[in-house]
């Protein structure tokens, strides 16, 4: 349902490239896709929205970034190799400056992880991207080594890739509700603009971790879907999540006046940071060094499983919080 | 990314319900589908926007229905037999009632075509529905069964299912354009509303039909991109398209004041039909109509494929037609 309508013939050129590896892409009623034998497809589909998702005046190159990064994000967080996407867009109009950059930014991305356009449809509306994504996931001796949130064990440890709270931080200061030196906010900006979704770091798990989720709602409640999924309750060191996760940072956010509660807040319930949450057995901690080294992206142990149902979390001394994180709401 | 916020998690429940075909649908990061061995999988991606392809005040049941028979459609141009899809959703506010309709409109089609929802993503903003829908294949002796558009060759018959116009003639009568009896639009509307996807008519051509497509934008227009995509021309019988076509609705047209001109146009360039339109060697003619039969879906042969390029209409005393017909603009 490509409207043949003038001006958007020019989106769809912007979009039409060959494929390699697809059998059939975009320009005909569907896409045709050949997973490789003893694999598995996985599908993710994000549907993203002005004021919601993104703020009007982002940059066209970061929103098409950033459309693609949501979606590899969950493929990372299933173990899943990227292969392909569909693309919908509703555009209000057609203007070539917002497309050249949206598909420069969308293609820069596709093309680093081997993922390609296959097909999809463009109409004219209110602002909204829809991606579906698609990956391949092996599946050994009939067993699929898809990582699920579901198979976290009490004694399993707890781990997060990267940093987290800089997207919002950002966020906040593009609000109006803190105000950032210039170098802090860039810094902050490009995670919340151009999240790296973990597709290596992913893979390399497949196999080691035992459930995994990625962060995009705020580390405590995407950990608390791993816990309703698996049955179990987990608790969290925040001296140590505090400490590894926003150790480059945490000087500089002192300095611009965030202060340590609100720290803790933004790196435990920021969102919109597009880490890998996941759990692994205790015997498995070189294992998951070995795949962190791998796919060159930190990891952070920053608690452990329990058989107790709810999520505790530990202050510096080692004695309970009380307090409690809401879950990112986006832009609500 | 499914909101956690309260009043969306209204919305999960109405479309989170157990899979039995996929190996993990609605609930982790991704959902996973294992085609069978010897399939490739085809995939499809529509958006439906408010104000361009539903009018506001549509019933829900009707809009949940039409935005996935619009997808099935597309699987049925490639002959795939429907499998799953994933459903993301821009809603404006969680409203029960209309949350209630749109999944029974939605989940009655699916059922009935045994396609699944494995996934998706509800988020708030202007109402829009993106469906990517996933259907099978089969690969025979290295050769893909699918249907594509560029298999016409000279010699070809050119054929249609169904009836045409109806979609437009109601579109017309809502938008004020001409006043229709009350049976009348009442029929019309059905076909603009609740389009019926031709899915086992395009399984049933798989091996008979050179080329199809699905009819989105309107007959000619859609029968273009065949010819293109085939390097062809075609001859059409207006005559035969005129009469055969809408056959059943001519005489009630004529009655409502709808002059033979208007007929004509609504028929050969109205668009929003989801018929099929496909060609097949004139070697194939019983194996067309068998085809038919099997599928339960009456087909009309219009026309014939040419080594010239273009598209040329016959009128009724077999003479070239000089008239063109735009390409159906959806409701711009």
């Amino acid at each position: 349902m490509l409207c043949g309508m003038g001006e958007f013939d020019l989106i769809a050129r912007y979009f039409t490239r060959p494929t390699a590896r697809a059998v059939l892409g975009v320009g005909d009623d569907c896409a045709l896709l050949q997973p490789a034998p003893g694999t598995q497809l996985a599908i993710s589909s994000d549907m993203l929205v002005e004021g919601r998702h993104f703020f009007a005046d982002v940059g066209p190159a970061a929103l098409g970034h950033k459309a693609l990064a949501v979606n590899l994000s969950d493929l990372a967080a299933c173990g899943a190799k990227p292969l392909a996407f569909t693309l919908a867009l509703s555009l209000p109009r057609a203007d070539e400056a917002w497309l050249a950059g949206f598909s420069q930014g969308l293609f820069t991305l596709a093309d680093a992880h081997g993922c390609e356009l296959v097909g999809g449809d463009t109409t004219q509306g209110p602002l909204n991207i829809c991606i579906t994504v698609f990956g391949e996931v092996p599946v050994v001796n009939g067993k699929s080594q898809a990582l699920l949130r579901s198979g976290a064990r009490p004694g399993d440890d707890v781990y997060v890739s990267g940093t987290l709270g800089d997207a919002r931080l950002a966020l906040e200061a593009l609000r109006g509700a803190v105000i950032l030196p210039h170098g802090l906010l860039a810094q902050a900006r490009q995670r919340l603009e151009r999240p790296t979704p973990r597709v290596a770091l992913g893979q390399a798990l497949r196999g080691i971790a035992s459930a995994a989720i990625d962060v995009s709602d705020g580390l405590l409640g995407d950990l608390r879907h791993i816990l309703r999924a698996s049955g179990a309750g987990a608790t969290l060191d925040t001296a140590i999540a505090i400490n590894l996760i926003a150790t480059s940072q945490s000087a500089d956010w002192a300095g611009a006046g965030i202060d340590p509660e609100r720290q803790l807040a933004y790196t435990l319930a920021g969102g919109d940071d597009y880490e890998l949450a996941f759990t692994a057995p205790a015997s498995a901690r070189d294992a998951v060094q070995a795949a962190a080294l791998q796919a060159q992206t930190p990891v952070s142990r920053i608690g452990r499983i329990d058989a107790d149902p709810g999520l505790r979390l530990l202050d510096a001394a080692g004695a309970p919080m009380q307090r409690r994180y809401a879950s990112f709401d986006h832009f609500a």
